[in-house]
């Protein structure tokens, strides 16, 4: 674990205590159990009566529909295993510190989505001609830099109409859990995860760009502290490698204690850009790298994959370290350049452990 | 929220961000699902193939026995609502700052618990004369102030005997997750999270006093920074109420904004010692309270009990409060003792509010 310089405030810890990363241990499963895998909630979990719950479909649309959940069940069902992460994993790790959910690199989750396609779902309302976009309306509402809102994000048509967009209802075969957001919530594979709005109540055909605050005041790479700058926005997710810890920890600093000998190392890779080509090891803090192995080809291509790389480890303190390269060439680096609001710091995962 | 002067460290921050505590929205479920329930994690998730796992029952038994899953299942069945709650909840409230899992009021949870009880168990063993207490050991494995160990706790013979205290293997209808302690874990309605043994392994009788680390290193309530000092043991949990927070949340502070006029206040009440009486609310911060409407009697003894107020709420800065008080009479102080560890802090819950 690098240094973190600043402490953390409560407001910090009011959100680390709601919202949780997955157990580093858990990269064991394949398929990321609900109650384990990753959740940030903006606002409050809201409060949905299924039976009356209906999700509009409106905006510049020759045909305003409204659908309910049995409706949309009804429809062409898809099951996809979707890796899903924070924009803000790594957040903690930056310096200077930057103030949100505090997250250090266990944001993540891999579960199997299932639902219907966004895209039949416009075609059958029928988009205007000059739509732009798709503004996404969750039902959870709070107040965010004094701007009162409804959680509500917006993607590019194109990226709306991809077949692999989902409007999903379910999470590993059950109804989504109301933290994940029942009774539906939108899926836009190998996007982070603010783009897949939860608790959707509506979607809005609109045919120019949505700037509401998740899309302006938010979720934007700003290199700066210059609040006039516009920044980028944050979209897809850049490869990222995580390390099971190997041994067993320390409860207080949770570091690990391994055995001397063979150790089978392993973890998991992802990229939302591309599939992963290449996962390196290091057992010198990143100093050296070798190939680890790579799993079998994951369920779908924004499934993360399995990887396992052999070590003899001997006596005396290691840092253990990761990292992924996907299939454009793009890779992680030592220390990610920090941003204002501290997004997308795919830094390697480093893992100090004392072998005995 | 009361003020807390520490900051939080990178330590602190690791153990927050893999366990969690139930966002308070969730007090408004009578049973808490899986993912929202509270969750402390002192080492790692085992990772048990029920297939070949057995519970053992060993020490001073006429006939140590090996138990299988289905073994288990087989037997007397029975389920019950329990609260839970960690004895470290409420610890980073107190000052001065106590290091260990950063809580500030939201671990807890109510789930039903499905299993056959332990005491039969224990008879078809045939506990040996003298024998005093129980071991109950779990299968993860770790560092504790240096101190190597399997989680282990006691119970004493008394405690371990009542019709109430399950060997359970289901949450909420369904297998054990993972991180509930799959395949089978230990409940003893009444008392805090840490006697209720996850990944549960083996069970000894034992005659005389168990001295483990986990009942003389931690859950012991040490008044003073003297080391010499024995301590007092944590056992059961003293009253607690929990007030759903109203209106809406500002992302960051979790400040609440509630609209002007009647609101319907409401949360839920518990005690591991006796039932719940009577619940209070305060809407300037404590000076003056009222009593709430206590909610039908929960379904079983040690299950949580909902409440509700009504308040006119008029516009300006409020600090709501509520308090528990149990058939014993004992209630919730204003500001609950500091202690080394950092336990049993049943402090009030204060909730600030704008009303506009």
């Amino acid at each position: 674990m690098a240094d973190v310089g600043a402490g953390i405030s409560v407001a910090e810890l009011q959100l680390a205590a709601r919202n949780h990363g997955m157990p580093l241990e858990a990269l064991r499963y394949d398929v990321t159990p609900a109650g384990l895998h990753y959740l940030l909630i903006h606002y409050d979990i809201p409060d949905v009566d299924a039976t009356s719950w209906r999700l509009s479909i409106d905006g510049a649309v020759r045909t305003p529909v409204t659908l309910s959940l049995d409706e949309l069940r009804s429809r062409p069902r898809v099951s996809l295993a979707v890796t899903l992460e924070c924009a803000g994993n790594g957040r903690a790790l930056l310096e200077p510190h930057v103030e949100s959910q505090p997250w250090l690199v266990e944001a993540v989750g891999n579960a199997v989505w299932t639902g219907t396609p966004l895209r039949g779902v416009l075609e059958d309302a029928g988009l205007d001609d000059g739509v732009q976009e798709i503004v996404l309306t969750g039902l959870d509402h709070g107040l965010d830099h004094e701007v009162e809102q409804d959680y509500q994000r917006s993607l590019p048509l194109g990226e709306a109409m991809r077949d692999d967009v989902l409007l999903a209802y379910e999470m590993n075969g059950a109804p989504l859990p109301p933290q994940h957001g029942f009774p539906l919530r939108v899926i836009v594979p190998g996007w982070y995860g603010m783009t897949h709005v939860k608790w959707l109540g509506s979607i809005t055909a609109v045919t120019g760009p949505f700037e509401g605050f998740q899309m302006t005041g938010s979720y934007r790479i700003w290199s700066s502290d210059d609040d006039g700058e516009p920044g980028e926005p944050v979209t897809r997710i850049p490869p990222r490698a995580l390390m099971r810890p190997p041994g067993f920890p320390d409860f207080f600093t949770r570091h690990r204690v391994v055995e001397r000998g063979e150790v089978e190392l392993d973890g998991r890779a992802w990229s939302g850009v591309a599939p992963i080509e290449r996962v390196e090891v290091s057992v010198d803090g990143g100093e050296t790298w070798r190939d680890a192995r790579l799993g079998p080809l994951p369920a779908s291509e924004y499934a993360w994959r399995s990887w396992t790389s052999r070590w003899n480890a001997e006596p005396g303190e290691h840092v253990l370290a990761c990292r992924a390269t996907d299939a454009t060439g793009a890779t992680q680096p030592t220390r990610a350049d920090w941003n204002r609001g501290g997004f997308q710091n795919n830094s390697i995962h480093l893992v100090p452990v004392t072998v005995r």
